[in-house]
Parts: C-alpha cells; sequence; structure tokens
C-alpha cells in the first residue's frame, strides 16, 4: 500500500470492534448491515472481549486473536476505551483506526483532551493511523465499502467526485442532495476533528486516485496550511478542482467553526487568497456547491472569460445582466456574423445580442432552439455558455436530450443548462441530464456563479507558477541609507527631502529639489507641525520658501522664545493618490501580500486585495484592478490617471525584497505609498519594516 | 363593478375574439378548453365574422350581434384589427379588451406606435380597459376562470397569494414552481406592457381583495410611480405585504428590461429607497421569492429583529452566522434562564448559546427537539425563530407535523423551517407543511433573507407615517443672508468666516473667530489658492495670521507685481469627518435623500444611503448606520466621535427646507459638510441650491 490514506478506504481487511446487537446506538450493526449488503468488499473481523459469536460469525476477544494484521478498525467501543484497544491493535499490525465517537477534547474537557493526546502520541511512535475522531465514517462508493451507520448510503451512485466533509452532520444530508442531482462518488470521508489525517491528506488521496476528477469539501478551518497548500498546488497541476464550502467569514462563524470541530478557521482573506493562487473554487453554500461541482464534472474548462447566455425569457436576461454584473462577468458581443446569422431566426422584435433573449415562441420550438445555440456557441467572441433549459419530471414528458447534447457537442467549450429556478429531480430526470450529458443547474445566481467559477479555474490553470526563490537578503541592509537604496531598487522610491539649517539654505535646497515644495519646521518644541504654523506647502519659489521659513521661525519664537529651531525639512510636494501596500506573514498560509487606496478606506472599508506571495507585476495588476475604489486610479474628477505600472512595480518588488528578508521580517509595509500621475512614479513616504519576534 | 380591474379578473360575461379551431397558434382553443374545464365561470360568446358556428356554439360577427354588453374580451385576433375591433367594442359596452399579442412598438417599430397610441386613445375617450398587450393573460384561481392558452393552469391551487408578472415568459413557470412548493393563489396576471392596465391598478385591485393576503410580483419597470406609491402605501396600511423581484441592479441589466416590456426601470437606489419607506420587501432571485412569500404567508410579523436558530448540525451553525453577518441579522444572546433550560437537553459538549446546535443526537429525536424550540421560542430576547427540519419526499417517511405546529402554536412569534439546502417537494412534503401550518424554507441563505425581510416589513409597519407638510417656503429666501439664516435654522450651520481687507484687519477679526483660524488670500489672480501659497493653516494668534497675511501677498506679488489683492478671508478651522447630503427631486418617485461620507468616498465607492423625503432624525440614523463607513463616525484612530445627532438633525433639516421650498428646488446640496466632535455640531461648508428647470 502507498498512500496513508489507502488502509482507511481500500482495506483488505476490516475489524469492527465493539460488535455486538444493539450497543452503540446501533451502529455496529447498521455498518455490518452495510458490507453484508455489498457482499463483503474486504475481509471482515468481529471483536468484543464479551461474545464468541455474533451474526453467525466467529467473535474475537482482541487483535492478537486475529489471525492477521487488520488494515482499518472501526472503534464503536466508549470514547474512554479507545486508546488502549488502539494501542493493543497498533501492535498487532493495525494499519488505521476509525474513530466515530467524540469526547476527544472538542468542548475543552481535559480528560478528553488526554485521550487525544494518547491517541496521537500512539500514531507517532508506531505510524498507526487515525481517522476521525468526532466522525460519520467513510465510504468507498465504486467498492461499495460502506463504513456508515445506516443504510441510506446504500443508494448513492458511483462517480467522478471525492468528498471530504469536516461537518459530520452535513456530510449525508449534502451527499443525497448531490445524489438527487445527479452527481455520482468515487470516495466520501466524514473527517471529524482530524486527529491525524486530515483534510490535506484526503484530498492528496484523491488527487492520486484514477476515478476522481473533482473534489469536493466542507471545510471549518485548516489545520496543516503548508500541507493543504501543498495538495490544493498538486490538485491544480493534476487539473482536479477543489471545489468547497469554508464556514468563517464572519468573525462568530469563525469562532462557530472552532468550537464545533477544533479547526482554526484562520484569516478568512488570506485563505481566499490561498483559493485564487491555487485554483480552489469557494461556494457561497451548500446549493452552489452541488450546481458548481456539476458545472465542473462535465470536464470542460473554458479558454478566456467570455461568456454567453442564450434563453427564451426576456425577463430572465435581465436578472442574468444583473447577476453578472454583481459576480464581475464578462457578457461579450457577439461577432456582427452570428448576429446576422440569428436574426432570421429569433423572434421578431427581439435583439439579436448577447445575452440572447430569442423570445417565447421558441420555447415550443426546441430542435430549432438548439440550432440557435449552437450560432452562438461557435462565435470566436464566447468562451463558454449557458443555454436556457430544464429537466423532465415525470417519464410521460417528450423532451429530447440532443437538444443540449447537439450543441455540447459542436464545440469543446464548457456548455451548462440553466434553469430560472430550483426545481425537483427525479429519475427521469438524472437519466435525461445523464443522455444529454451536460450540467443542469438550478438558478440564475447559481448560473453565474457556475460560469464565473469556470472561468478563474481557466484562469488558475493558465497562470504562470512564480516560483519562490531562496532569500539571498541580510539583515543588516534593512535600516539605514542601505535599507533606502534596496527600496529604490525593488520601485519603492522615497519622495526627495533635504533638511535646511536655514532659511536661506532652505531656499537654496529647494531649487535643487525642484518647485513646488513643501517645508515642515523641525523643533522639539513642534511636535506638531500643523498646529503651530510650522508647515507651508506649495511654495512656488526661493523666495516664497525663505519667507515661510522666517515666518515659521518667528511664530514658533513668539509662543515660545526659548524653542530651539534644529532646521528645515524641504520636501518634494508628493500630490497624488494615497495607497498601502504590505506584506506579513500569516501564521497559517505564510506571507501575503495587501493592496488598497488610501489608508481611511482600508481602515473603514476594508478595500483590500490580498494574495498569497510570490505577487509579480501581473497579479499586482490583477489586485488593483479588483478594488472597489478603482476608479480612483483612472482619470477622476478632472486628475490624470494614476502611474499604475509603476505601482504594480513597487508591489512586485515589495514581494521580492520581503521574500529575500523573510528570515528576518514578519512586516513589512509601505504607507502611504503614493501613485503620481501616469509617467510619474510613485513614492514610499513611509516604510515600516517589523522584524519577526 | 367598483374596481376598474373587476371586468378582466371576475367578468360576468366573456368574449373570445378570432375564435377559432386552429387560428393564433391554437391559443382561442386552448383557452376556450380552460373555459370548458371550469364548466364556464362567466357566460361565454365566441366572435369572429368568418364563422357562425364552433365547438357547438353560436359564433357571433360582432360586438353589435351580441345580446349583453361584454365584461372582457379575449383579443386573439392579428395585431393590426385589434384597434379597430376594440373600438366596435367599446360601442357596445366591452368594458375591458385583453390583448395577449405583442406587436404594439415595444420593438420600437413606427406602426406598432401608432396601433399603441390608437388603442390608448380609445381608452381614453370611450373608458375600455386593457390588459397587455405582450402578455400571457390572466388567472383567476378561486373562480377557476383560466385566461391562459395552456392547460397547465388548472393544476393552480387556490390560495392567499396574489400574483402580477410583467414578464409573461417567466409567470407561469414561476407560478408552477412556486404551487410545488405549496404555494396558492388568488390571482395572477401577466400584465405585459401595460398599456392601460398596470402594475399600479392590479396591485391595488389585490389589497381590496379579500382572499389576497401577500402581494407577489415580478417587476422590469414601473409606469407611474405616484400611483405605484400610493399603491405600495395602501398595501403597507393594509398589512398586505408587497414581494417582488426587480430586475435592473445593473446599467445593462436596466437596459434589457426597458427593451423587454418598454418600462423604464428608472433609478435603481430610489426603488430601493421606495421599497424601504412603503415595506416592500425585494428579493435577489426567483426562488427567494418563493421562500419569502412562503415566510409572509404564514401571517406572523416579528415585533422586533432578534432571531434565534435551531438545529442539529454544528457546520450549519457556522454557516448561518456567516450569512446573517452578511445581511446585518441580530442573533442575540438567550437569556440566562434559557441557556440553563437548555444544557440539560442537548448534546454534551456542544454550547446552549444561539445559534443553537444541540448536537447530531437531537436529529432522531424530533419530539426531544421540538421541546428544545419550544423553550428557544418563548426566550424574552427572541423575536422570531428559525428551526431545523425538512418535508417528507414519500408517504412512507414517517415524520410528525405536531414537531414543528407544537413550537408555532406555543408562541405568537414567527416560527420558519429551514433545510440546509433545496430538496424535492412532493405531494406528501406539501401535505405535511400543511399540517405543520409553518412555511419550510429551503437553503440557509434563503432562510436568512426571508428572517430579515420579516424583520424588515415590522420595522416599516412600526415606522411613524411622517406627513408631508404643505409646501410654505419663498423664492426669494433662497439666495443672499436670508438663505443662510434659513440654513442655520434648519440645522445647517455655516463655517465663521470674515472677509478682511488687509493683514491687520484679518488679526483683529481672528481674535473674532477663535483661534486657530485659516486665511486664504483672495484676489483674481489667485484662483488657486494652495498653488501660490495663498493658504495657511492652524494659525494659532493674532501675530502668526498677520504675519502669514503679509508673507502671502509679498509671494503674490513677487510672481504677478500688478496682483489685485481683495483682501484676506479669515475662517474658523472646521476640521471634522466631511460628508456629502443632498436631496433631488427623482422624475420617478420624487425627493429623495441622500447620505455619504466624504466625498471620495461618494463617488469612487458609491457608499451611500438613499430614503425617499420626508427624512426625520430617526430615519437619518438609520440612514448613517447603514452606511459602510459608518466606523468613521465612531471613535475612529484616535479621533473623538463625531456628533451624529447634528448630523441628524442638519440631514432632517434639509428634508424639511427642501420640502418647504419644493416649488422652486430641483436639487440642494451640502458638499463637504463637516461632522465635528460629538457636541460641537456640524458646519455646512458649501450649499448648493439647483433651481428648478
Amino acid at each position: 500500500m502507498s498512500h496513508p490514506v489507502d488502509a482507511l478506504l481500500r482495506p483488505k481487511t476490516i475489524a469492527i470492534v465493539g460488535a455486538s446487537e444493539t450497543g452503540a446506538d446501533g451502529w455496529p450493526k447498521a455498518i455490518y448491515g452495510n458490507l453484508e449488503y455489498s457482499g463483503f468488499p474486504a475481509k471482515l473481523y468481529l471483536v468484543n472481549p464479551g461474545r464468541t459469536e455474533l451474526w453467525g460469525r466467529k467473535v474475537y476477544p482482541d487483535f492478537a486473536s486475529i489471525p492477521e494484521p487488520v488494515d482499518v478498525a472501526l472503534m464503536l467501543i466508549p470514547a474512554p476505551a479507545i486508546p488502549e484497544v488502539l494501542a493493543e491493535g497498533a501492535a498487532r499490525g493495525l494499519k488505521c483506526g476509525l474513530i466515530y465517537a467524540a469526547r476527544f477534547g472538542e468542548d475543552g474537557n481535559a480528560e478528553g483532551i488526554a485521550r487525544a493526546q494518547a491517541v496521537k502520541a500512539l500514531c507517532d511512535s508506531t505510524g498507526l493511523r487515525v481517522s476521525g475522531p468526532n466522525c460519520m465514517g467513510a465510504l468507498a462508493i465504486r467498492e461499495k465499502l460502506l463504513l456508515y451507520p445506516a443504510a441510506r448510503v446504500r443508494v448513492l451512485p458511483p462517480g467522478p467526485v471525492g468528498v471530504v466533509f469536516q461537518s459530520g452532520g452535513t456530510f449525508m444530508y449534502w451527499l443525497q442532495q448531490a445524489s438527487v442531482r445527479g452527481l455520482g462518488f468515487s470516495y466520501a470521508v466524514s473527517s471529524g476533528n482530524e486527529l491525524d489525517l486530515d483534510l490535506a491528506d484526503l484530498i492528496d488521496f484523491l488527487i492520486e486516485d484514477e476515478n476522481t476528477k473533482v473534489i469536493t469539501c466542507m471545510v471549518e478551518g485548516v489545520r496543516r496550511p503548508e500541507v493543504f497548500m501543498a495538495a490544493a498546488e498538486k490538485a491544480l497541476a493534476a487539473r482536479k478542482p477543489i471545489i468547497l464550502v469554508k464556514v468563517g467569514r464572519s468573525e462568530r462563524g469563525k469562532a462557530a467553526a472552532r468550537s464545533h470541530t477544533g479547526a482554526l478557521a484562520g484569516n478568512d482573506r488570506v485563505f481566499d487568497a490561498l483559493c485564487e493562487k491555487t485554483g480552489i473554487v469557494r461556494c457561497p453554500s451548500l446549493d452552489d456547491l452541488i450546481d458548481t461541482t456539476l458545472a465542473f464534472v462535465a470536464g470542460r474548462i473554458p479558454r478566456g472569460g467570455r461568456v454567453a447566455m442564450a434563453g427564451y425569457s426576456g425577463g430572465a436576461k435581465g436578472l442574468f445582466l444583473d447577476y453578472a454584473a454583481d459576480e464581475g462577468l464578462d457578457v461579450t458581443a457577439f461577432t456582427p456574423e452570428t448576429t446576422a446569422k440569428l436574426r432570421g431566426l429569433i423572434d421578431a422584435g427581439v435583439a439579436a445580442e448577447n445575452p440572447l433573449d430569442t423570445g417565447a415562441g421558441l420555447a415550443s420550438q426546441q430542435k430549432k432552439f438548439s440550432g440557435i445555440c449552437r450560432i452562438v456557441a461557435a462565435d470566436p467572441n464566447v468562451d463558454l455558455i449557458a443555454m436556457q433549459g430544464s429537466l423532465p419530471t415525470l417519464p410521460s414528458e417528450q423532451l429530447d436530450p440532443t437538444v443540449f447534447s447537439d450543441v455540447a457537442n459542436s464545440v469543446a467549450k464548457p456548455l451548462i443548462v440553466y434553469g430560472r429556478m430550483a426545481q425537483n429531480v427525479t429519475e427521469e430526470g438524472r437519466k435525461f441530464q445523464q443522455e444529454a450529458g451536460v450540467p443542469f443547474i438550478q438558478g440564475l445566481p447559481e448560473t453565474v456563479r457556475a460560469l464565473r467559477a469556470l472561468v478563474r479555474y481557466g484562469e488558475a490553470l493558465r497562470r504562470p507558477v512564480v516560483p519562490i526563490r531562496p532569500a539571498r537578503g541580510r539583515a543588516e541592509n534593512l535600516s539605514g541609507p542601505s535599507f533606502d537604496r534596496l527600496l529604490a531598487s525593488h520601485g519603492l522610491v522615497p519622495p526627495k527631502s533635504t533638511l535646511a539649517r536655514t532659511p536661506e539654505e532652505a531656499a537654496a535646497v529647494a531649487a535643487g529639489i525642484g518647485f513646488p515644495v513643501a517645508v515642515k519646521i523641525v523643533s522639539p518644541q513642534a511636535s506638531h507641525k500643523t498646529e503651530v504654523g510650522g508647515v507651508a506647502l506649495g511654495l512656488a519659489d526661493a523666495a516664497a520658501v525663505r519667507a515661510a521659513a522666517q515666518t515659521m521661525a518667528s511664530s514658533l519664537r513668539t509662543r515660545d522664545s526659548k524653542a530651539a529651531i534644529d532646521g528645515y525639512l524641504v520636501q518634494e510636494m508628493v500630490s497624488g493618490l494615497e495607497m498601502i501596500i504590505g506584506v506579513r506573514a500569516d501564521p497559517q498560509f505564510g506571507p501575503f501580500m495587501i493592496v488598497g487606496i488610501g489608508g481611511v478606506f482600508v481602515e473603514a472599508l476594508n478595500d483590500v486585495a490580498v494574495r498569497l506571495l510570490p505577487v509579480d507585476e501581473e497579479i499586482a495588476r490583477e489586485m488593483l484592478q479588483s478594488l472597489r475604489g478603482k476608479s480612483l486610479l483612472g482619470p477622476f474628477r478632472g486628475k490624470p490617471p494614476r502611474d499604475t505600472a509603476a505601482v504594480a512595480g513597487a508591489v512586485a518588488g515589495l514581494s521580492r525584497l520581503f521574500l529575500d528578508h523573510r528570515e528576518w521580517l514578519s512586516d513589512l509595509e509601505v504607507n502611504p505609498l503614493i501613485a503620481l500621475a501616469e509617467g510619474d512614479g510613485v513614492r514610499a513616504v513611509d516604510v515600516r519594516a517589523v522584524p519577526r519576534g
């Protein structure tokens, strides 16, 4: 066996520890029933020191008496007994324990915590692996290995979706609803509190499983962020999309997730950055998790982001455009050729444009509608297509699946069929969807989100992997003039600034800096310069600089005759858009970049883009584009456009600078970074480097 | 007959104009079939000059030959013939024409426009009413009057929901899906392009109909805003909630709506303000329209906004909190008494808190779970309750509806039952929902939005109606010193400011204003004061003012020896939070108030609250609370909290001032309004009054 999860999901021998007719709420009997139903896909041993026979089988008192090592033991005995029995098993070659019970410290109970520590120590010392505790078991659907304490899992169909849910209560419910919608499964694991085997292990197993094409998860927290990130990158490289719902966008949701499975939800924005980088699709709801998985199971990824929509309801067209605007979907114009072809085919009086409302007349002419959709799909301006349709609910409904399959077969682009609302899905509907060979998505918002997920996954696939080069910076360069030079060489140019000792000298150095300049008095008695008249802005010539400095001095001496004047700071007038850029090392997911506009914006509105490092110029530009306040970067209120190329360069430079010095830095922040007019660059007004604690 | 819609929906006599076996795509025959199926709920006449008998009935050549006046004529003849035939009918006492066909100018075609104008003129001159054109007909469900061209409407059950859809394509589809979910209908109208009878007329009819309890609409545009607003206010007074989906949040969605039904979608933010004021519930999707309508059909409105949630899935608890944070729902703490009662009843290791996860053990103990929910519902800190549950899909499932009805019957508060995801709803499910007597909502986001809709509707019901008093202002008061006094008396206090002619005089008046002050040079040669060194801020005493003024003058004269200096504006230093408040008269919905923080915020981020006038202090405070940037109003970055009472007073004052002068004003805007520290009031730095064009 090559993978640590093999013993759990591909066992050759199984033990039910605690086998009894009525014990453990009937779970041993229910699981036995499932194994019997499947014709015992693995060799089964029953373990219970209090019995010798059950269900016509021999019962063993312990692992020692079993004639061969056991791959997976289903631990259906009270929690306090589990560590000792597992230890006995491990000594006899047991490879994996599946612990269903809770009471392993998830509620903070000291005995439970000690129990968990004992099991963890056993794993570390013996190589035993454990799944759970506090879980609902594991399913190998193709092999019909149903280690779940109820019969209803028997109807789950095999298919390409691998499933890992941390939430046990939602696990089976989601699988049921997903199977109603036509999804089938390879493996499904309720991973519970993940004392040992965790999300990352299970995802890794599913990536390597040839029958798994798409991986679907419900996540409350990530326990080993680096391993999880590595698994996510491996999944992207293998083109196996990970689609998940994660709890904890809000502070209270995060706390609830933690108290539920003990997993740290982490910084939600950084998790989003991880998803962005590794192509993980994050869904807002459990229903979206089904719809978006359906869209990915079809297996086609778009080559670009241009979406076409074709239906026969004008009302839906307007709603689709509203949702597309919400999600930033590119609903592009058809080519003139497409428009010309469509014009004669659709109802009179409706426009031959994208999104396409063919008119209600086409609703009853499905073959003709299919032909129209083929024209839309063939348009070179279109990367993926949403086509109206619904599933039959009764065998008597005479619908023709080739209406949809003909469109799908005419192109290699992704096609999804959308209904305007949720509908019942019956056996007939599932059969029809299978025959049509395309996903039927329920609801317009869900359709738009599924389209967007396909587009973003395609972008992640195409984005070049930027390797993190070895750290090569030196700590002594992080202060003094060498730091200033380092900053400047990374695109983080400071404002020009010179300290003059006298008004005369101020006037002279101002000429060197270039007018207009600002002059600020430097004095221990002028800590709040503005309030003592110690700041003059926009001084246009040497005379104005000299006069302003003199006025400041006399004004300060009027207030405090003993005031010491150290000099006058003459500075380049930096007038531009105030931005903030910074890198911080997240305790879970490592260094991440934030980019925002304006200090007040960042703090009050949380208008920041977040990405994991490394961030190159291309990603930096994407970050700027994603800001709510991005219009401030363009021509705005009569101001010229900002130098976004220089901003992107500064962001990428900050990324390189941090990574080079990552051994010594915890934060590196520029606040403000002033974005000047196009061509004039940026000025890093204030740079703060926080050393590692 | 008392209501203009009576002839359409409660006719005593009907004519099918264009009656034929196969004509008009079979629509006459299909509608005849529906009338026959219902046992002819009204006396029927067939009209067709080309025939004498059809379906065993006499066919009349025209209205003149029909022995009595006709209430509603179903116009199933080609569009070009309709005006003339309607005119003949009107001359013979026809009360209402129902026009299904399009080609009345919706695509800009000149002939169609002329046709529409002819029909409209006929309505105006004769009192004839018209429903449509470009619609799918009308249904009186209780009376089984099914003026719809297909048999599938026959299964729609009677019930309390009145329906008006402008989109004909979505009309029947929504009704079908809504009936699958257990909704029943009083009347349902596809209002089409609303040449005459429109949304407002139909809503008004439904308000007056005693069998209608809730009104559900899909809206693309509002044609007569004042009448619509009056209908909305009447509905609120009658406690009949209006629940709608409106197209046109985005610019492209708006354009699509307009080209679809010819209705102006209007300013979407102002429409939201109208909803806020009149208690209209706006849903984001057609599925939400069903779920939220289910929640309202139950008939209970909460007395406050405190929501409790009780379920048996920990994962769902975290998601619920995330969605509640999105929607600003108040998920309040239980009383200690409730917590104490719950502690012994729920699974060990889970917290007795709101939202309540009872633990998975309770999923199989439904009666006990019901008792737990009764305890939650009884908590005085709880105004409405969401309780986990799902509908049976097969007759064999032994679920007990009293699990839910017992909770509902134990309190007068709204109770909704939520499933974590969408599920199939069968006949058994609908029966169960009926017996339980509570709405079953599908999906957690939909649940949270339905709860929020109930809460906001309750708030709208409780909000006192602020009457608009008669305009009593005088135009001559809108300029000069009397305008300044008017502004000040409405809480719109200008900054203290005096023009001094010399540096000496500036120093003197500064003392009167109070230090620190700002000084600005006033000169035709200094239009950009900052750039010529013509602005000094934070001057702390008379000497500093004098020196600053002198420096400005010499600096200006150095640049331009002929510069004329008119004087020095000495101003109170106004340092505070920059806000914008304004009133504008919307062409559709009348005057509305916008309130936003900071000029740049308003323009770049669209962070504004919008309400229809009148706005009193209470509504003004709600507006401030709804801003994304509201944290800037509290203590922020070491600054004291702003004087929000004075801001609210200024907003309410601006509302009164505008309404008093509404005959003369189109806009009245204060930008910036500076919010000073608590207790220090506000300063209206710049007030712009735009007269009516």
